[in-house]
């Protein structure tokens, strides 16, 4: 039988013949090598060269809507953001993808910053005995924990875990750290990679062995500023999705299962992808509660020298957010990047003719100069491609395929006509914008663009979330490649019933994303849509990632 | 026979008291425990409280000149650089430590990217086979290479390394990406985590089985631009030196037997610690020339459409550099931090006496955010210490220790005279600075205390250097601690024979630490300080880390 969490997830190429080049690496079992999707340089080998040549090839192969696991395998290669690389579920993040992150990185930290969190590292290794200090939590990693046994030809007394998270790296040094109210709130972020070795499908940002994110890790004298502070975290998540990446998320809390290993409860950004009817977790911020202060015996003496245990949160945000984003608003030309995250934001393309005089074409030229100026004094992230060696038509493709917001066309006429033609990357729509008025008329472009993304996308999202009260009209939407809003009795049998009945022979079985905050009322008397118990809340639930 | 590695080398603390409150950790063998630097958390305990409390306890108890490696040891943890951690060798770099590796971060990322080079991701692991590619490489690195051989309770079917440098993970993707000349050049760089598991005795920053660097990969299609780069870069890295952290370099080139495993040739920034007599490598920068390129087999095709191999680089700067600086500036008092690379660059303490009227105290107030927001204006990093439970003096200890460039008081006085006092953490100068000129005179006093710092550094550097032709000459410099700078035939054998032969009891063998790239003439006939063979070059030698 096949196995659904596989059957549609986005097909990994573990292996593709883009490494053939490179020594030949140790494959593990369970994975098979996948075919591979054409990259990009293939394409401009046959299809650049001096003459110009065709744009055959310059294109994605596959559909989004046809076969949505080709197509995205084959566009984050194609569009360079990665290579495939040669130890199964890890990824190369080349410069187009890491650029993005460097956005997000921007735009998060400066905020927590604000806020007060500080920037600090901690090891990447962890004995074992600390790493079982907190059974909950580490029963959670235990699986996928990669350990170091050996350095050279040595054997290491004891085994050293590579960090999955780092809750149990932190905390034994926050019980030193924290001797008095005085040294409360302690408000500790890292940037860094971490190691799960998962079994489920790998995919490029979705689900990988070592990613990259930030983790936060904070400890309060009390609930309330512990409680405030996940949600002051969340709306970063909900700002880093919606206003950055222009991604629509559902904000809530996790149901008990769901939730992290090891916490007081769990509150998480959802999103959701329309061509696979998954959601997908987007961050999450975790009240720890007082839990892993007890396991590891963080107190500070109160105003009357009592001995407290501290109230303890932990955040993280990774590179998965990028995948949310390809996903999203990605197209069969290949990625749409949201202006405020793409590394460069608007082309600009002078498109002489054979028969351009070489005054004129100066003129051209110096006029792409100038405009690249005059765009970059206002913030805009410009590329200018002057290359004679590509068509027109090449280029556009190219720059398609690369998701850039906005293309400036400057040809003959509209040197007479001293304009530039621009063409939105969301839309295809064209507009004429005067010299004159590119200063100040792109950048609102480019925040239309965006805005007008994260509409388009909302739209698709509530079109494809269903309100259920009966399992008939649950199943319905599922099968729709829906999520499914449903009040609920808040049990976590019936989870567990729910996800066993709806795995069907082509598709996983279904759970919840989370327990919306912002949901209808819930009417004394309305009934679980699964048990007929009384209702004690909404939740939200879909097949996910 | 006590191994002299050791014998003047900083004392490591693996397992100091401070980890006490910590889950019991295993130890490797090898490494002993090191009797442990009073951490001011303690201090904090017994010097603060609602009274005042004296500042007892908040010094350092070791001397810089007496007793160096214990001084390093009790300064990075008082300070709160650094907390050890349960895994050997490795150290957690604490928001005041890792901030200035922002400030470092961003000083060389934004001018590297100037130069065009782009960052990116690549894997923490490497196979097995693609590890063994370069021969020479993989000789010097493999005893200290950590091997991750299980996850969970499963074996790998191969184990897989954690990365010591990235050569081997870039390159089989260099010969992939690069086709044509128009692929080039590639330049490459990332921020990341690296582990070499090393036998010399660890020291915080200096030297950590994990640390943080950043690592530049670049290919080009002729030797001339890449050897063009491998001197941008080092100039670069004078800069980090020089210019941010206040510490002098001598510029110069390896000698055979120092360079990089698998290199053509390596430059390097060489600094020096007077209280030690020994040099320390500051940062490299590699010419790879057509080795790895051939190995790799990463090619280009060329105008004349023949295949060519590229031209490479690689090139690093770790959390090294933090130690170099604050064993070239601290004192007995605590850290001295260079103004450019300070978190915090200026402390503000109001100073009210017990008389003073509640209107008085709200003016003192109100002109110590006046002066905030003023200097915050020009950029100018500043904290404020209006905490009431600590005395003047016990904060002027505080802020001494954590090596605040300048300290701005404000008395009742100061009040009067609507001046501040200033105070400078280097020489402890003291000025006048009226309320009218604060937003002019610190950010001068603070580029003249930068400037005043190098300046003594780099005396301090010049007067402990000498020109040696002889080999007594030699042995007289080095037993005084110094650096000898030497006529030098150039020879494997004659490093190899002055390192056994400099080696006594108390003190490790001297090598060369560059071939200076600025030296004196070297007229015809000068012969070789060692052999008397004809010299071919001038060496700096000396003791190093």
């Amino acid at each position: 039988m096949t196995n659904p969490e596989e059957a549609i997830a986005a097909p990994a190429a573990d292996a593709p013949a883009e490494a053939a080049k490179a020594p030949k690496a140790p494959k593990e079992k369970k994975e098979k090598p996948k075919k591979e999707p054409k990259p990009e340089g293939e394409a401009k080998k046959s299809g650049g060269g001096a003459a110009g040549g065709d744009n055959k090839g310059m294109g994605l192969r596959n559909s989004k809507k046809a076969n949505f696991g080709d197509w995205y395998s084959e566009l984050v290669v194609a569009s360079e953001l990665i290579s495939y690389y040669d130890v199964s579920g890890c990824y190369i993040l080349r410069p187009w993808a890491y650029a993005m992150w460097e956005v997000v990185q921007g735009w998060f930290d400066s905020r927590i910053k604000k806020l007060g969190v500080q920037n600090s590292y901690f090891p990447l290794f962890i004995t074992e005995d600390v790493l079982n200090t907190e059974k909950d939590h580490v029963e959670g990693f235990a699986p996928e924990v990669a350990w170091v046994t050996k350095y050279g030809n040595s054997t290491m007394e004891k085994p050293i875990a590579i960090r999955p998270t780092s809750e149990t790296v932190m905390y034994p040094y926050f019980s030193q750290w924290i001797r008095s109210h005085r040294d409360l709130p302690l408000r500790l972020n890292q940037w860094t990679n971490v190691v799960r070795w998962e079994f489920k499908y790998p995919t490029p940002f979705i689900r990988s062995r070592e990613f990259l994110w930030q983790e936060g890790h904070t400890a309060f004298a009390t609930q309330a500023e512990a409680e405030g502070e996940v949600l002051d975290i969340l709306e970063l998540y909900r700002g880093v999705y919606e206003d950055l990446l222009a991604v629509p998320v559902t904000k809530g809390k996790k149901s008990k299962k769901e939730q992290f290993a090891g916490a007081f409860y769990t509150t998480t950004v959802e999103a959701y992808i329309p061509e696979t009817g998954r959601g997908i977790q987007g961050a999450t911020s975790h009240c720890l509660g007082q839990n892993f202060s007890k396991m590891f015996n963080i107190t500070y003496e109160d105003d009357d020298r009592q001995k407290q245990h501290v109230w303890q949160n932990s955040w993280g945000l990774t590179t998965r957010s990028l995948g949310v984003m390809i996903m999203t608003h990605a197209d069969d030309k290949g990625l749409v990047l949201p202006p405020r995250v793409a590394p460069k934001q608007v082309v600009i393309i002078p498109i002489p003719k054979g028969s351009t005089a070489p005054e004129a074409l100066q003129a051209m030229m110096d006029k792409v100069d100038e405009m690249t100026k005059a765009l970059e004094e206002k913030g805009v992230r410009v590329v200018t491609d002057t290359r004679n060696n590509y068509t027109p038509g090449w280029k556009y493709n190219h720059w398609e395929l690369k998701g850039l917001p906005l293309r400036m066309e400057l040809g003959p006429k509209d040197m007479d006509n001293a304009a530039v033609m621009t063409c939105r990357r969301d839309t295809g729509a064209k507009e004429v914008v005067a010299w004159a008025d590119v200063a100040t008329r792109i950048p609102q472009l480019l925040e239309t663009i965006q805005a007008d993304m994260f509409a388009a996308a909302k739209a698709r999202t509530a079109d494809c979330t269903e309100t259920c009260h009966s399992w008939d009209e649950f199943m319905v939407a599922l099968n729709n490649k829906h999520m499914a809003l449903t009040p609920w009795a808040d049990e976590e049998e019936i989870e567990e019933e729910v996800k066993k009945k709806s795995t069907t022979p082509d598709a996983m079985g279904a759970k919840t994303l989370c327990l919306p905050f912002e949901a209808p009322p819930l009417p004394e008397g309305t009934k679980c849509f699964y048990s007929g118990k009384p209702a004690k809340n909404w939740a939200l639930w879909g097949r996910s990632y």
